[in-house]
C-alpha cells in the first residue's frame, strides 16, 4: 500500500531511513507564485533539530535542507518542490547490541511481523528523523496559509507535571528548551527532566498547537472534517496515544449548558464567548481559534532493562545504550505545528476546489 | 472537495439529509464471495436504532435496510454494494422556530459559513441519521474480519459518572440502555440520566471499543498508520472531541518502564505482560487486542435558553424543542464498532495487497 | 479494490447491475448554490435512452431518475447528491440458455476469472446499463462548467462508413438515429444498419466529442494530464479500443511543420491557426477546442453462432438471442459526451483549488 | 491540485525540471524482499538515455540513477524508495532567444496560461527528461511483477513509414537505433529519419508495447478498467496524442462476428483464436497478451521557422536550435514498456488486495 503520502490537494509524500543516506520529500500541489527559499523553511528545522540542548538526543545533525525543484527564480512554480537533508551522524555501530531483540514499546516488533524483515539501525524507517520533513513541508504551508494564520505549539505537560494555564505566556515558550509557555513550571521541569535523564529514564509529554486567524468554512460535515484530519494528523505523530480537540476528552463531563460555546454579536462580527469546541463544529471550522492537543508517550529506549524476547524466540532482557530523548515530547512540538498547517493549508486548497 | 468517502481499499461513501426521502451508502471494495443478507447488517442497525429506550430520541425510524446491488443469490459479488434506507418520521414543523437562528455548540453556523445556505431541518446532512450509514457499512466490514476478528463497545464514563473497571463484565453491556459493562454503575446512570433529561440538560460520555483477534502486521510506519487511521474515523463520529488509544492521554504521565509492554515467550508465541500501546506500535498492529477511546460531548439541542445570532447577525436567545437525546454518546457505541471495523477491514485488504 | 469511483475533486461513484432492482450513482464535490433539479438530468438521459429508434436494444425503460439528497430548495447543497433509476425490464429469461457459456468478445469470461462467480443476467455490472448513469452524473458536470462550456457530440463512422468532414452540420446530429452530422451520411447509415441488424450481426462506430469554450490552464504537465484523464475517460466506456486526441494516430504520420499548430494575435487575443493539438498541450488545455475521438468495437452478442467454452472447460458454440444494439456506437454518443463534461468539471475545481 | 503522482497500491510521484540539479521520484508501496540494486534499474535507463543514436538529442546525460532508500541488504524493505540522478548537461544558454516566444506545438503556452510564469529552460517540468523517471520506476515495477511477465516494446511505424508485420522478430528491436522488428524497415528508415534530421524537420511515430504472461482477472469492470488504465498512461507519455488497446481504432470497421476472439480448450486450458481485444474484456485481463498501441506527435522544436506570439502579446517568427531529436518516438519504447509495467505492477496489487 502506498502509505508515505499526507494531504489530499496540498501532498506530501515522504521517504528515507535514519540511518540511509539522506530523507527527503515531494511536496505537490503548492500553488504558484508563493516566494519561497530554503532559510523560510530552515528557520523551522532549527526549532526541531537534535542536539539543541541536552535534553534532546545528542546526535548532531546539522540538519541543512536542499530545494531540489519546484522553484524558479525565487518563486514556487507549482510543480513538485523536492527537500532533502543528508544524514551524516548515523552511528550504526550503536544498535548491534540489540539486533535480534525487540524494544518493548517499540515499533521494531510491530514492523517485523508486517515486512518480515528488519532493520535494526535506529529503527529505519518508523525513525522519528522523518520528522524532519513534516516539519520542512509544514514550512511550506504556512506560506499557503499566508500571514494572517498564526500557528504556535506549547508543552502544557511534561510527565505528571502540569503548567499553571493562567501563566501562560507564549513569549516564554522560546525562552525555555521546553517551548513552555509557564516560566515557573519551566524552571521545575528542567531539575525533573535532569533526574529522569540522569536515571536513564523517559518521560511523557502533552502539547497544544493553537492556530489562530484561520477562516470559517474549512473542512466538510461528514468523512472530510476538519478534526478527523486533524486527529489523524497528530496521532500519527510518533509516540503519540491521544488527541483532543477543544475541550477534548474533559467535554464528557460537561452539561450541554457548559458546553454550548454562546454566541453574540460584536462590532457587526460573530463572537463567541468561550471555545469548547476548539474552532471546530461539526467538522467545520467556525473562525475561532483552532485549538488540538495531543499526549507523548515516553521514549520506548531506556537504560533499565526490561523483559523481551528475540527474533528467534527466546526470552531475554534488554537496555537501550544509544543517544536518545529523554522526553521526545520536546521535539514533538514544531511536528506539531507542522502537522497543524499543513491539514489546514490543505483544507483551504480544498475548500477553495468547491465553493471558490 | 469529494469529502463524502472513507476508506481506501475498502470504501465507503455516504448520502443523504435528515429529513430527505432516504440515506444510503455505497459499500466498495468488498471481495467476493461472502455470504451476505439484509438480515446480516439489520442486526447492528437495530442497536443503533432511534426510540429503543427513553433515554434516546423518539423519532420512530424502523431503519429497515435495503440491499440494491453487489449481492447475488446470497453471496457478494466483489461490485459496490448499496444500501438504501428510507426516512419517516421527519417531521420538519419541530425546527421552524430555528429557522434562522444558530444553535450554540451545533454544527449549523459553521456549515452556514461554508456553503452560504442553510438547511435548518434537523440539520440535514451533518445529522447524526449518516450514522446509520455507519453501521451498516460496518456490518460489512465485519464479515471481511471474519469471526475471529471480535469488536466490542461499552460506554465507560457518562457525565463525571466513571465506572468500576474491576467490575467490567461484557455481557452486562447487552443488559443496560447504555452498553454499560459496570452493572451496578448502570443503575446509578439510570437515575442521573432521568434527572439530566427531565431538566431538558444533555451531558457527555466515553466509549471504548475493543477488537480482539486482530492479525498483526496492519498499518503502516508513517502515514497510514493504523492508530492514525482509527483517530480520523473516531474523532469524524458526530460530537466527538478526543480520541485516545491504549494508555492515550494518560500515556503522557507514564515513566518509559511502566510504559513499555514487556514480552515473553509463551507456548511458542510471543505474549505482552501489558497493554499500553493498545495494540498498536508504530502504526502497525501488534496481535494483542486493539483498544481506542472516544468523548462524546453532550448534545447541544438543549431547552435552557442561551444566547446566539441569528442568520442576519441579530442578537438572540435559543431553547432547542425537537426531540433529541439527552446522552448521544449512548448511540455512539455501536457507531464507534462500526467505525473499528471499518478501518480494520481496509488495513486488512491493503496489507494484503502490499504484503500478499 | 475500490474502483467504482470516477473524477478526483468532482467524483461520482456508480452501483448497480442491469438486472438489479435499481441502478444508482453518488455524485460528490458538486459546488453549493447551483440550480439543479430532474428535468435538468432527465433531458441528457432521454438522448440515451433505450428503444428510441429500431436500432438500439429493444428494452423498454423510462430510465426516470430522482434525485434523493444534496439539493434543498432548488439548489445544490454541496453535499453529495444521490441518484437513483429503477430497473423495469429485466428480462432475465432472455439470458438462461447462456448461462454456462463465455460469450466471445464480451466481458464475462474475464469477469469470472476475476471474481470466481457469475451473473449471467445481462451481464450484471459490466452492463451498457451502468452508462446511464454515467449520463446522469455528466449533467450535474455541465451545470459545473455553465453555460460558456459546450459539449456536443457525433458519430462520425459506422463500420467502414466514414462522413464527409466539410459537410458537418451540428444542427443534423439531432435528426438523424445515428447522432451523424452529414445528412447525406445518415441516409446511407440507415439502410446499411438495418442489413446488420437483420442478419443478427453488429458493426463498430467512431464517435468524437467536442467542447469549446473551455478555459486555457486546465490539467497538469505530468501525470494530471487534461489529455491522459480524457483517455481513461474515453477508453472506460464499454466497447471503446481506441482514443484520440486532435490529430490522433494520424498524428505519427505528420512532419513537425505540419504539426505545430501556429499563432498570431487577433483583437488582442491569441489565435491559432490549427488545431492538430486538439486543444491541449503539454497535458493542459489551450483554450482552444477539445477534441476526442473514440472507437467502439461492434456488439459480442450476435446471433451467428461462434465458437466459445464453457465454464466447465468444455467446448461449445454460440448464438445470443437476446435484445441487442447493432451498434452500441449509438448510445455511446452522449456518453462521451457525458464523460468530457465529468473531466472538465473535475479539472475545473482541481485548478481552481490549486491556482485560485 | 497533487498531480505528480500515478497508480493507486504501486504509486510512483516524480519531481525535477529539465535545468534544475536532479531530478527523482518516490516508490511508494512496493512489497518487501524484493532483490532490488541499482544496476536493475539502470539497464532500462540505459535504453532511453540521449546520445546513444545521431537519432537522438545529444545532450550528455550518463543518468546513473542513486537508490536513497527502501533497499536495506540488498532487497526492498516495503518503504519508499527514493531514486535520483543528478541533471549533468544543463545548458541553459541554449534557451536564451526563446524565452519570450512561445513553440507552436509546445507546452509552454498552456503552462504559463495555468501557472502565470514561466521555465523558458527546455520547458522545465513539462521536458522530456521527466521520462526518465518514468522508466526508472518501471523497472521495479517489472521486479513486482516477476519473470513470468514479460513486456516489450516496439515502434511499428515512423512518419507514413509502417513495417511489415509479417517480418516481425523481436530480436530485430536491439539491433538498430529505432526498435524496429522488422530488419528491412529498420534500414529504409535510418535514411529516412537522415533527411529529416539535416532538414531540421521531425517526424512522428507509432510504437507498440505487448505484455505476456498476464495472469487473467486484473482491472475493474466500471472505473478501475485496465484498459482505461493503460490509456491514461499512455496519453500521459510526453507527445501522445492517440491510444490503442488491441484492434484499436480499427475495431470500428470490424464486424461483430470479426472482433468475436473465439475460444477452444486446448490441453485442458482456455485458447483464444484471434486477439482483437487486446488481452482485456469488458476491463479485465483475459490472460492472453495485453496489446497497446500509441502515436507519437512529431517534436515541436524544429528548425522551420514558425508564426507565433510573444508573452507580450506580440506576432512573432521563431526556430528552434537547442538539441532535440528528430523522432521522440524512438525514446518513447522504453517509456511505453515502463508504463504498461507500472500499470499491471499496480492491478496485480489491487486485485491481491480485493481478492486475495
Amino acid at each position: 500500500m502506498s502509505d508515505n503520502s499526507f494531504g489530499t490537494l496540498f501532498r506530501v509524500t515522504t521517504w528515507g531511513e535514519s540511518h540511509g543516506p539522506a530523507i527527503g520529500c515531494v511536496v505537490d500541489g503548492t500553488p504558484p507564485g508563493i516566494r519561497l527559499a530554503e532559510p523560510d523553511i530552515q528557520q523551522w528545522l532549527d526549532k526541531r533539530r537534535p542536539g539543541t540542548s541536552r535534553f534532546v538526543t545528542q546526535r548532531r545533525e546539522p540538519d541543512q535542507v536542499k530545494i531540489l525543484s519546484g522553484v524558479f527564480e525565487g518563486k514556487t512554480t507549482g510543480t513538485p518542490i523536492s527537500l532533502l537533508i543528508e544524514n551524516q551522524d548515523a552511528r550504526s555501530r550503536d544498535y548491534a547490541e540489540i539486533k535480534d531483540k525487540f524494544r518493548p514499546g517499540h515499533a521494531d516488533y510491530a514492523y517485523w511481523k508486517k515486512y518480515r524483515h528488519r532493520d535494526h539501525r535506529g529503527g529505519g524507517r518508523p525513525s522519528a528523523r522523518e520528522t524532519a520533513m513534516r516539519v520542512a513541508a509544514g514550512a511550506i504551508a504556512r506560506k499557503i496559509l499566508g500571514a494572517r494564520v498564526r500557528i504556535r505549539g506549547a508543552m502544557i505537560q511534561m510527565g505528571a507535571e502540569t503548567i499553571d494555564r493562567g501563566a501562560w505566556r507564549w513569549a516564554q515558550t522560546a525562552k525555555n528548551p521546553f517551548w513552555c509557555p509557564d516560566a515557573k513550571a519551566a524552571r521545575r521541569w528542567e531539575a525533573y527532566l535532569d533526574e529522569v535523564r540522569n536515571a536513564g529514564s523517559s518521560v511523557g509529554a502533552v502539547v497544544e498547537i493553537t492556530a489562530s486567524g484561520v477562516p470559517a468554512g474549512l473542512g466538510a460535515p461528514v468523512y472530510g472534517k476538519l478534526d478527523a484530519d486533524l486527529a489523524g494528523a497528530m496521532m500519527g505523530i510518533n509516540a503519540v496515544k491521544g488527541v483532543e480537540i477543544g475541550a477534548g476528552m474533559g467535554a464528557a463531563a460537561l452539561s450541554g449548558e457548559e458546553n454550548a460555546d454562546e454566541m453574540r454579536m460584536k462590532g457587526g462580527k460573530v463572537h463567541f464567548l468561550s471555545n469548547h469546541a476548539g474552532g471546530i463544529l461539526g467538522g467545520i471550522s467556525t473562525g475561532q481559534d483552532i485549538v488540538a492537543r495531543f499526549a507523548v508517550k515516553p521514549t520506548s529506549s531506556i537504560l533499565t532493562p526490561r523483559r523481551t524476547v528475540t527474533t528467534r524466540g527466546r526470552n531475554a532482557t534488554i537496555a537501550t545504550k544509544g543517544r536518545h530523548d529523554p522526553c521526545v515530547g520536546i521535539r514533538a512540538v514544531p511536528v506539531g505545528e507542522a502537522m497543524m498547517a499543513r491539514v489546514l493549508a490543505d483544507h483551504l486548497l480544498r475548500h477553495r476546489g468547491q465553493c471558490g
